[in-house]
């Protein structure tokens, strides 16, 4: 076959990180904790997209880290969120994390979903979402959002996904902003030529 | 690490049918043919679902090819359409496709695209969607094309992707009835106890 494969594999350095995290995470402030730091080590570590993302079940448990390789991978698709929820999946074993509604599991991202990824939720059999920075604070940097339903927190929670936002907003937003600061690469595509 | 890669790498029998195409693939209806071709052939090999897209470039060389593999893969983000995109970028070596505009790159799809895969197209660089089946030939066997905005052709269209629709829709609209009818799986997960 003359089509390589995509391999989706996390750095070493965010193996390291989780070693600083006890297990569970009871808290959903520390998990948010753990995630904006993946955000920001994320750019540190090579000025790769400035957003975290993980999947924990109820007790705190981590089931998968994710952070944005667009740049690194060279994949417009690997959103954190979107690593997050695949390396989940793998993990556990399954596409439908809640197998039926049987388990609930949370996903937790340093900045609320783009219209990709908020259209990814209700594939993945997450239960709950939790968000540090809004969207418009990753407009305010120059990333798009995409075309979201206005009402998008309203359409998750028709779905049966829960909603909880703001979570350490504050601290999110000053990884976002050292990203700007750093003259790190807002990578949305330029439309083509049609 | 403890968290296994996510592998994302097409079956055989794929490279298998490829053989039977001309290349480059001149007309847009042949092009289309091979994608519903994609989608048929991943229902009769093992029961997956009933979706197939791929990516071309303006003169019709094949850049990837994708088939729906949630079940198989155990990925609910694997939809044939975010499959073709990423193998796509995989064999140009980068997340935009059109390289800042330079390059022209179509994607078909078999059925029009569920709300994820939507949101994903304005971050990939395409250019050009063709679409097959209607998002409501697919709702009507049973899945969920998600919360897509009512005008979703016009959104595409205001950020440079220009949209064609109904080509081979009757031949595409056959293969999703032949799934509903062998029983094929309706994976949307249930909303979890939240």
């Amino acid at each position: 076959m003359k089509y390589p494969p995509l391999i989706i594999r996390l750095p070493v350095w965010v193996g390291n990180l989780l070693k600083n995290y006890p297990s569970p995470i009871a808290n959903p402030d520390e998990r948010m904790h753990l995630v904006v730091e993946l955000a920001r080590q994320n750019v540190d570590k090579g000025m790769n997209g400035p957003f975290g993302a993980a999947v924990f079940d109820e007790t705190g448990n981590l089931i998968a880290p994710g952070i944005n390789m667009v740049v690194g991978s060279g994949c417009s698709l690997l959103h954190a969120e979107m690593v997050a929820l695949a390396l989940a999946q793998k993990s556990v074993g399954r596409f439908d994390l809640s197998d039926g509604g049987r388990w609930h599991y949370q996903l937790f991202s340093s900045t609320e979903p783009c219209a990709m990824c908020l259209g990814a939720l209700p594939w993945s059999g997450i239960g709950k979402l939790f968000c540090a920075a809004r969207g418009e604070d990753a407009e305010a940097i120059g990333f798009d959002e995409g075309a979201k339903p206005p009402d998008w927190v309203t359409t998750l929670q028709r779905r049966g996904i829960a909603v909880e936002r703001d979570l350490l907003r504050q601290e999110a937003v000053a990884v976002l902003r050292d990203y700007a600061a750093r003259g790190g690469r807002i990578y949305n595509p330029v439309p083509s030529r049609g």
